[in-house]
């Protein structure tokens, strides 16, 4: 049995990592379901993107921005990046003590749950779709799942640069989205933190008839079910304002405006730090 | 006077380097204007993009790449990117004594002697155009020319997306470009290493009243120049081939892929480094 640090105490954050800045979705679920949480959020974005590269950079990655979470003293971790959560929890839980969780295996029991005709889509990242691993683990679940996935890396270019709502995204969502659309799947996973922001326009594209599973939001309510269970719930109102830090590993500017314009707090205290020093 | 160190031969190879494979539109003119000189490239494709980043990580990129071309005993240096040659070149250049240029003063150079309008245009990352180095480098040569600059940051994932001859993306240029085709320049600096790829599209946007001077093309030459200055150009055939070598920070897979589709020489030795060694 895991020894409890005295670190380990209700009122301690939450650390929440990502790429950059599209884990603020997830971390604006986790302040809506856990209104009395404090967070540290972490985005790398020195080093963002991390869909297009290798699974050992994406580990050491995450082992450094671990570490400096570990210096915030947080009492759990939310690894908010699909890439992430795909290629590097199951070898970083292993090594810290702290209960951690990511965003695909939340987003994937859902879907299993809620898909009646056993066909589920999901879009990500290149490396997301290459690992697998959405596959994998609904397939642990369920073994007749069958899986209709499709890498789409406009996405998140198009939503950063403020194209959601521009009709050349819909022309691009046709592209990536019509053969998922003409496959028979019933739910589809939303399997990258930024595709959230393209939602409605995703909706509207695929129809009534196929659900749409937002990884984010379940993880807000996987993350309330493990403190519980943990006994690390806050659930006493703090006196004054709940904490919110923003760290970043380059460019806090830019992270500042795209953060205020996605989360309904203020992300002007953003700091940056050099994650390479972890 | 700088002293030459006994690497500093004819035969030695050009470091060229690129924040990914963009730079390989410079390395690929490098290699038609000068058949007989031997090439190692790196991209920096762990750390790609660098458009979006600050100057302070730029120039700590661009020392470290410059300490693993000094491993390989290059005798001049050419960075490739137009966001590192805006950012850092004025700074490491004062640090090492291997001759070395940047991408920014050729195009800007070339631009001022072909307007006749003196009002040029200028498209590049956010980085580039924010740092207002192509405006401040045409108007050392001549105060009169006017500047009219345009960040494009979708052109590169477009680019690396394989949609250059998509139709959204000349729905992306029309976004993009309007106000600049209608703004009287007679040029246009095509002031990212990815754009010439989209030259045609942006061509035919355009129309033939604008020029467009495309940066890895006049770097080229201005190479040759400068090493026949120094005595540096290697003039001779070499016997069996000429060599290129590949050097990238993560995903060599992807960079090989992407190598050979534009650059008409094979990258299959690609090889990965950790560049934070460096």
């Amino acid at each position: 049995m895991t020894l409890q640090k005295n670190w380990h105490c209700k009122e301690a954050p939450i650390g929440i990592f990502d790429s950059g800045v599209g884990g603020l979705t997830v971390a604006r679920e986790i302040a809506r379901s856990l209104p009395n949480e404090n967070l540290v959020y972490f985005g790398d974005t020195a080093r963002v993107p991390y869909g297009s590269k290798s699974k050992d950079n994406i580990i050491r990655y995450s082992r450094q921005i671990i570490r400096f979470l570990e210096t915030k003293k947080v009492k759990a971790i939310v690894i908010a990046c699909n890439t992430a959560s795909a290629l590097a929890l199951e070898v970083v839980c292993k090594e810290i003590d702290i209960p951690i969780i990511g965003v695909i295996v939340p987003g994937a029991k859902v879907a299993v749950e809620t898909t009646r005709s056993k066909k589920i889509g999901v879009i990500g990242t290149e490396a997301t779709i290459h690992s697998n691993v959405y596959t994998t683990i609904m397939q642990q679940t369920d073994k007749e799942i069958e899986v209709v996935d499709k890498a789409c890396p406009l996405f998140v270019p198009l939503v950063e640069e403020g194209f959601a709502k521009h009709k050349v995204t819909q022309e691009i969502i046709d592209y990536y989205l019509s053969p998922m659309k003409a496959s028979g799947i019933d739910t589809m996973i939303l399997g990258c933190t930024h595709y959230p922001l393209l939602r409605s326009r995703i909706k509207e594209y695929l129809g009534e008839g196929i659900t749409l599973v937002n990884p984010a939001y379940e993880t807000a309510l996987n993350l309330r079910e493990l403190l519980l269970k943990q006994q690390l719930l806050n659930e006493t109102k703090q006196e004054g304002a709940t904490s919110y830090e923003f760290y970043v590993s380059d460019a806090a500017e830019k992270f500042k405006e795209f953060a205020n314009s996605i989360f309904p707090y203020d992300a002007s205290t953003t700091q940056e730090i050099n994650i390479e020093e972890y």
